[in-house]
């Protein structure tokens, strides 16, 4: 094998020429000045109140700042969303795959996960339906915009109807957006809680369009359930990460947030489309996803191929994959693999597709 | 009632006047600038490796940086210890007193708390040694030096006699060291981690000696016990909050801390001194603690005294004062009140103890 630097299709993360060290601290001077006094005390669980002020006003319809809780990344908020609406023994559904931590969340807590197998617009609706009605589960998580790890984005009429069905069985909705701002092609759809603010819980975070070493997510509910989930937050540590918080708070209201994301999606779009060009160049005979937005392109490859040796000989050949097997609440991969784009560069992605294509010619069962 | 300016005996936080906006500021400017794209970018949940190191030359007997994990304050990662190393319907022994948090989360996994009466030089050793053999305890929780809440220090001789009983009846113990470093008078005892690195979970904090907002606590352990902690710290938040990590590590290593903790230690002796002086003046006939650092001082009023109808005049005479009953496992608190220092001034504290002289006395049954 010739030396050549390793390619990276593993994890979900920002490209690191994004993350912009100078202007966050300018804005961290800024914060520290203008109320450092309350910025470095002790203060509610909750969260910085000017930034759970803003993000009340971006999510809309008549949010108030008491409805939101900023936490430390959107998974910390998953987790005590886990805790306060599940009890061991509990039941909940999820789309399969779905986002690996967010099954080891659950399966931490004791609650049984199963996996609705998702189609290309969506949750499969018939399989939703009868595990409702054989599971009564207590709530189902759901990532709606540019999925992880399929990239697929939920239709709103396949929403509207997974909500009729939650409603009418008693099913917390929780939905993670943690892509969603990063759109590069079409309009958006309405969140499942822009299309019911009773029954659904919103996380969402800046992880993905700022920095995740900030540590800010943050979730949106009805005012009973934040009651319970700032309670727990407050038990557990008291007052949340409020320097980064700040910084936010500066980013956001000077609109600079804003223009960052668009200078993302200027970044990332180029990538997802240099994906989905190796793939129809080298991988003709593969299933993938087309999404719109986000980090990932989904690949299924045909029955028989196992992942796991492709992973292998990948790896030695120098490409990084995603472990499949945990996004899986069976753990069944099939022929499944994630490819994140954002932080590997075209070139890369056109070398590391070429080099997948080589494997999966030897890994092929005829 | 006159108009005056409400006293605060309630919470235990920092002087506000004490919270180095500026040095922060500068702090972050310099750590972005050295290591911004790790600082940004999602890292180890064990927190930012060279803060780490220094913390574990400052713990001593060749623990590595590995056995260090850092996370959001001091009562996150007692949480996390606790759903580690306890499983609900485990006991633990706590003193009694003790800080009410722990109480919380304790409670919250499911455990049983039972209180040690505590001495004026620790616990009550026989009562150890009983509920030991009655009741199988899986921890032991202490507060060694200037107690929360009574700013008490157990001796050296009381350490070394825990920890033996603890050790032949294989319990952990678990120390919360918020407040060691700020001692007033006398010599440093050694703490239970010095004492023996097996058995004992060591925990510090950054906000007592630095700002609570930055929210980093950190603990030491063993490695088996590390792993553990570090594999649920990545479950729940997969990364800690690493700008706050970084500025505290440019301040640690610029030995700007140390030169912190010397002028805390100015403003905060005086305080503490004048909490003794009124009480001689004003509650001759109270029991009190001397302690000899931290933010606590503990009063016991004469049996008979109720101290909810004492909190509730004083509240009507504008002295707020931390509710008694949620420092006792049993909720039992007779006569006691627990008297923080540190954010108020020498006059405050004067005319604070001063009032609550008048009310003690209408609530002195006779």
């Amino acid at each position: 094998m010739e030396q050549s630097k390793v390619i990276n299709f593993n994890r979900g993360v920002p490209a690191s020429e994004t993350l912009p060290t100078q202007k966050i601290a300018e804005s961290c001077v800024a914060i520290l000045k203008e109320d450092g006094k309350t910025i470095l005390q002790y203060y509610s669980a909750q969260g910085y109140s000017p930034l759970r002020e803003l993000l009340a006003e971006q999510v809309g319809h008549h949010t108030s700042k008491d409805q939101i809780l900023l936490g430390n990344g959107s998974l910390q908020i998953l987790n005590i969303i886990t805790n306060v609406l599940l009890k061991p023994g509990d039941t909940v559904l999820v789309e399969s795959p779905t986002y690996d931590r967010a099954i080891t969340t659950f399966s931490r807590r004791g609650v049984e996960v199963i996996g609705i197998p998702l189609e290309e617009n969506g949750p499969d609706l018939a399989a939703f339906r009868k595990l409702v009605q054989e599971t009564s589960p207590k709530l189902f998580y759901t990532i709606p915009d540019f999925h992880n790890p399929t990239g697929i984005t939920t239709t709103e009429g396949k929403r509207k109807k997974i909500l009729a069905i939650a409603e009418e069985n008693d099913i917390n909705v929780v939905e993670n957006t943690l892509y969603r701002a990063l759109r590069y092609y079409g309009n958006d759809k309405p969140s499942f809680f822009d299309l019911n603010q009773e029954i659904v819980v919103h996380i969402s975070s800046f992880s993905k369009i700022l920095s995740p070493g900030l540590r800010v997510g943050w979730v949106a509910a009805n005012s009973n359930v934040m009651n319970e989930l700032s309670k727990y937050a407050e038990d557990t540590y008291i007052t949340s990460n409020l320097v980064s918080q700040g910084i936010i708070y500066k980013l956001m209201i000077e609109s600079w947030l804003e223009e960052n994301i668009e200078y993302l999606k200027k970044l990332y779009k180029p990538r997802l489309n240099a994906v989905i060009r190796s793939i129809e160049e080298y991988l003709p005979d593969v299933d993938y996803s087309k999404p719109n937005g986000g980090f990932f392109v989904g690949i299924w490859f045909p029955k028989g191929v196992d992942i796991k040796e492709v992973s292998r000989k990948a790896k030695a050949s120098g490409v990084i994959l995603s472990e499949s097997s945990g996004f899986f609440p069976d753990h069944q991969p099939g022929g499944f693999l994630r490819i994140p784009f954002c932080a590997v560069t075209k070139e890369e992605i056109e070398e590391g597709i070429k080099k997948l294509s080589k494997i999966y010619q030897t890994c092929k069962r005829s």
